[in-house]
């Protein structure tokens, strides 16, 4: 049973902090291990990344059979169903939809001084993608990370996806394909992420890593950072869902779930203005648990981090969300609209009873990689933002230079920085001669 | 002397590469220290700050102490000449009114199937910035980190300045107030960053921090990162100037020397298409380094990592630009707008002669807080973009369900994740009931 708090309990402030404050991943160490993956593949390239996928992935390799080609990639496109295929492309094309209304824009203009100023976004030139191997390898969050990077413009998409066993997810291919991922390697680990961050014989080094991975993986894109750009590195998933007592139980129980069978250290909580709601949607979970597939996982992360809590009404409740920050905030009210103004902290919100979060994941447009672990509070979801970079701009003419050229020469003597000073007044000088 | 290259030598690629991948900055290793003192103030609050700022600045406060109080900040304000005072005004407006044209814009549309999308930009809560104190306390640095924080909105906006010796910098205080800073802390090192990050009886957590330190600040942003966001971790700073033979060779060697005189691991490069002018500017550089306040610093930057490349034509300085990825850029040629469009990574372009990069340091507008050590390949320099975050939003309606629930359904269940699909499917169903 998830734990049950009410704003109206004398200790409940107590019980809250205990909620927010609860550590629900213990990393394992691997940092040590995985500077020494990165320090072979530098020394050794390709060698050190095909012994590694020897070892890890009992996958013997040449060099040249690093990448998947194209005829493979089709080969295993052509195992897709019909309605496989029809469901992904659909998510594609939505994705993209939404993610190049983000594309931002350039600015230039001229100010009363007559200095010309602005700003030009470009992309990032070459973006490497981690793909998950296995059980998690979601062609949904391939979709999320690639299809940004290519509407920002970014030329080189590599992807990196171990196979272990040699076995290749059709779909995966599918949506790299889709997306116009334009390199697939079939290596995972901190192998992989050594190889794009610093290249080898094979594979060309990239500027900048996304995707999700195992501890591996995560400890791997830490080491890396500054060499190359990274994204961020997500915890386990979680779900906040605010309604009122006007709910399917059962609905919003299955929304909880979604969140839950991620992983037994995701976290779903419920925050409702009717009590009896509550419980009946407790009642709804242990119902749904009965017979989920997943229910081993689910049911462990209900037990250790579910919470239900009830509060005296909506304001209480958004005071509450933004306390928490979710990463998914559902918003289950008669005006979730208006609710939503009072939101200041989500990384993304789903407006109404009509929407579950499972839409967010596939096909709704939006970014499924979010921001977790409280991180709302200063971060946001994966963007095409995230793929381009702005450079700022500045032109002065001599008129502008006589407005405020005078200050810079000020302020460099008042910091001790003498040549800055002088490259201003060598100029001025010329000016007023 | 710096190294003279010519992309017409044999050996130029090689050099060229040397040049790219030289190790400018041996930072110390502190992690153990700031891990040490981080947990420190995380179990002791005010009373381990307070001791270390007794051990670190020989200074002996009490906790109501730690904050520079209003009247102390006028105190300092009314130091300050009209002359100095005048100029801190003038940046601070400028840059107020670049930073003010970065505020994106919330978005909101209905597509084809009736899902309403969009997303919505909120402020960072609370920011603290860490200003150095001592030699490299610079106000502009202030302005630069604190003005974009309160333009994107952060309401609550703590700066942390260590006063070794009780030494408070007036023009810091200046910078301060006319940024709208909130808080004042009269504290410094990695248990500033502590405080900042974890909060103490005296001082309030915050959610983000920025701003530039010694290697225990770096240690201790890297530490907290995840906790809290932070910005870049900035590494010696660096020009690159193209300049074809019709420059003023004296103009471009102070503006050389702007950079080189930050620090010895600084670097400064010219690129021209005039070899003879090269040698010119060399020559100046010599001249002014026999009488600049820094000379000292200067010369072992531009004699270490200085560089003077003499190239085929424009194309090939924007080409090894792009391949340097420069923090600063300054183009001076007979048309720098035709060739900044070349330019596809740089943290700031500085176009034409009258445009000394020293005038985007103070009064230009745009932010001088830029990617450095090749960083521009992939990420910006600081913004009020820093200072929000977005939440994507998705409504959809019975029909919107309808039309893309069932791929949502297919998704999910391609990746095993049952309760993803059934909160889509038990909505379906009421609907086709």
């Amino acid at each position: 049973m998830p734990v049950f708090l009410d704003t109206n309990a004398p200790d409940f402030e107590d019980a809250f902090a205990a909620l927010l404050t609860a550590k629900r991943e213990d990393s394992p160490d691997v940092d040590d291990t995985v500077a020494a993956i990165i320090a072979d593949v530098r020394a050794r390239g390709d060698e050190a990344v095909l012994d590694y996928t020897a070892r890890f992935d009992r996958l013997d390799l040449t060099a040249d059979q690093l990448a998947i080609s194209a005829s493979e990639v089709d080969a295993e496109i052509a195992k897709v169903d019909d309605t496989d295929r029809a469901a992904l492309e659909q998510a594609a094309e939505r994705i993209r939809a939404y993610h190049a209304r983000q594309i931002p824009e350039d600015a230039r203009w001229t100010d009363p001084e007559g200095a010309e100023l602005g700003w030009r976004w470009t992309p990032v030139s070459a973006a490497g993608l981690y793909v998950p191997g296995g059980l998690a390898s979601y062609p949904s969050s391939l979709l999320m990370n690639a299809i940004p990077a290519k509407v920002a413009g970014v030329s080189r998409l590599a992807i990196t996806v171990p196979t272990p066993d040699g076995v290749i997810n059709p779909l995966v291919m599918l949506a790299a394909r889709l997306s116009g991922v334009d390199e697939i390697y079939r290596i995972g680990g901190a192998q992989a992420i050594a190889a794009l961050a610093y290249g080898t014989e094979t594979i060309a080094p990239v500027d900048k890593i996304t995707g999700p991975g195992n501890a591996f993986v995560a400890a791997a894109k830490r080491r890396v950072f500054g060499r190359v750009g990274i994204d961020m590195i997500a915890g386990p998933s979680e779900i906040l869902v605010i309604a009122d007592g006007d709910n399917d139980p059962d609905w919003i129980a299955l929304d909880l779930m979604s969140q839950a069978e991620h992983d037994e250290s995701a976290q779903s909580i419920l925050i409702t203005t009717d009590e009896t709601f509550g419980r009946e949607v407790a009642a709804a979970v242990e119902a749904r648990l009965e017979t989920l597939e997943r229910r081993a996982i689910a049911g462990a992360s209900w037990r250790d981090f579910g919470a239900i809590i009830t509060v005296r009404d909506l304001a209480e409740a958004a005071a509450l969300s933004n306390r928490i920050a979710p990463e998914h905030l559902e918003l289950c009210t008669a005006d979730p609209d208006a609710l939503s103004e009072k939101i200041t902290h989500a990384g993304a919100i789903f407006l109404g009873q009509w929407t579950p979060e499972a839409i967010g994941d596939y096909v709704g447009g939006p970014n499924h990689v979010l921001p977790t672990a409280r991180s709302a509070r200063f971060s946001s979801g994966l963007s095409v933002m995230d793929f381009v970079k702005r450079t700022t701009l500045a032109k002065m003419t001599p008129d502008a230079l006589r407005a405020i050229g005078p200050a810079a020469e000020t302020l460099a003597r008042a910091e001790s920085l003498e040549a800055h000073g002088l490259s201003v007044t060598a100029r001025l000088r010329k000016l007023n001669r």
